[in-house]
């Protein structure tokens, strides 16, 4: 069976400053984190003949190329589905390169959310597509759709605010560590319990934050990934996943309720690298909110279905020694929220093993995207 | 070096009746065709796992997959650039195969554009990116755009309207013998110098219909493609190119002005087939309007730069004994004007042996995207 097993790896990473308001266009801050992921590669733009953009991104790869100095890129797509896309941009960048269509591939997402505007303002009745069937009960912003699969969670399985609370925490707690995450004040449970309801069963401290970000992934070839500054994060499997089920944000009307086409990932993720949950050494996953983080666990087997709740407690998401160290930067709750970019990033600071919550001897690191979406993981290896 | 070919091949194929006015939503139109496609590959929607997507396309993959009871799609993406993608959407299905990421993947487009609206209706001013450089100044419609190219071309290389109109009339001799061919009465070089400037130098019998159409091309794996019910079309090579002198549709700043990222395609593709030119037996050579066939031509090297208006005379282009039988169902100009992917399909009919025009002994047929926009080519072959 062809797999992408070792074809390709991530060979430079970079992030602009997250904040608020980063105060530059998402033009000028996407062709800035390029060039810095180039740099941190040891690649120069004339080394680049592919790219993946995410179909939301305002930025064109002419625009790319122009700014960068790019005379020709052979290979070229786009990616849906916001928080869903992150991983499947990898994904398709490993596909290029092992298939020979491209040699280096630059991934990258710059967005101006913090300073910008809602996506769901305006909205309402005014929806198209599957919203229509939501969005005019109130289920408007993400926020709300979640809450619905939260509340669903916590009666199937018992899964309580407090459980969720310790996804919150983890992340906080990494977060303390990495100079360059937004949120590095102290967090307990009782801090998340006392945060303001969003909206029910949500808190405050369960919800992503609002970041204005630009990152980049270079995804290149095993021949051009031996020369690179860094010790190569090489893709052991990647994979993808939607479906008849699958609507965006969450299908409220189907049988059984909370499955989601992250299982479908897991099982192709997994045996794509060879890997049992068991030999994943630290996880990135996907959090706009914390209940997505307890769905994406019981959904990879990391425990079986139902013991989220019991598997998050007694510190086993914390690094260093945890036995699920997972978004060791503080993720989207607490380093920045930029539709799971940021988790990439830090998968490949775990391979290289320069985290600031550096899992001791990490081997392999998985990385999953939006819960509940057209969706898609990856696992980075040594 | 890692190629694609003869990793994948094109299985099945279906176009709904091409129309003016189809009646039926894109939706529909969309989910009929891939039903139809699958029955020609004899394959079940249960066994697609994978869909390339039009960006510009109405339908998600989830709706599609609800539609078709397709349960869990592993790859996906979308495509840009309208005339440009068609043979990309190719290019990327034949990369997630030949990686292993996917073994049926549906590319398809159905675009009601014969019905609806004018795309550029109420642009002019009010347009942002490349367009806010030329379409104030009159070059709104893609006619204009061309038209300017089309000038150019005249005066550099000596081309006449009547050069343009061998490439016109070439198309209608081929659609002539198509019974799904929107336009099938005689044309002569005469009729074509006849019809009325649209946009000069460009005539009405220089430019594409406009048409509703619904068209799909199943890409599979190697293994899945032994037991179809067609001669697979293999895949020989598939390639895109944009750059930093691309824009949509040309850049009218850039010197040499006539130069295309087609020339990319073109090196990629016949390096990655490893074909001459003159191994052509056959080409669907993208033409929304004439002078980018000409151009084309050129580009690949079919002839010498600025001799294309030689090129196109004494009935080359024409199926069954021309030197380079182009658009064999009509193409653009006579058959549906469907972003090019009408191309696609007769690249397989003439591989398979059933075109209405067909090439005796066709082992090998060259399919081009549009000429002047981010783009792409692939070869098939028996």
């Amino acid at each position: 069976m062809t797999t992408l097993k070792r074809k390709a790896a991530i060979v430079g990473i970079a992030h602009l400053p997250f904040s608020k308001n980063i105060g530059t266009p998402e033009r000028t801050n996407a062709m800035r984190v390029t060039m810095q992921a180039l740099d941190d590669a040891g690649l120069r733009p004339e080394d680049v003949d592919g790219m993946v953009k995410s179909g939301l991104e305002a930025t064109s790869e002419m625009e790319m190329c122009r700014g960068l100095g790019i005379e020709n890129l052979r290979f070229f797509c786009e990616m849906g589905y916001g928080g869903g896309q992150g991983s499947g941009a990898i994904a398709v960048a490993a596909a290029a390169v092992a298939s020979g269509q491209a040699d280096v591939v630059v991934c990258w997402r710059a967005r101006n959310r913090g300073s910008g505007g809602r996506p769901w303002a305006k909205t309402g009745w005014r929806v198209g597509g599957d919203q229509q069937f939501y969005s005019p009960f109130g289920c408007v912003r993400p926020v709300d759709q979640v809450a619905m699969i939260a509340r669903r969670l916590m009666h199937e399985s018992g899964i309580t605010s407090r459980d969720f609370a310790e996804v919150a925490v983890a992340c906080r707690a990494h977060a303390r560590n990495n100079p360059h995450a937004l949120m590095r004040e102290p967090m307990t449970i009782e801090d998340h319990q006392a945060s303001r309801p969003v909206s029910e069963p949500l808190r405050l401290l369960d919800c992503c934050l609002e970041t204005d970000g630009a990152l980049c992934a270079i995804v290149a070839s095993a021949d051009r990934a031996r020369d690179t500054r860094h010790k190569p994060a090489w893709i052991l499997s990647a994979a993808q996943a939607t479906g008849n089920q699958t609507v965006v944000m969450a299908n409220f009307h189907k049988t059984p309720f909370l499955e989601t086409p992250t299982k479908w990932v897991a099982r192709d993720v997994l045996r794509g690298a060879g890997l049992e949950p068991g030999d994943v050494d630290c996880a990135q996953l996907y959090d706009a909110f914390t209940p997505l983080v307890t769905m994406t666990i019981e959904e990879f087997g990391f425990c079986a279905p139902g013991e989220a709740k019991d598997f998050v407690r007694d510190g086993r998401l914390l690094a260093p020694h945890g036995g699920l160290p997972i978004n060791t930067s503080g993720g989207g709750l607490s380093e920045a929220y930029v539709h799971g970019y940021n988790l990439i990033l830090e998968a490949v600071r775990q391979v290289r093993g320069t985290s600031t919550n550096q899992v001791p001897g990490c081997e392999t690191c998985l990385v999953t995207s939006g819960a509940g979406v057209p969706t898609s993981a990856f696992v980075v290896g040594a």
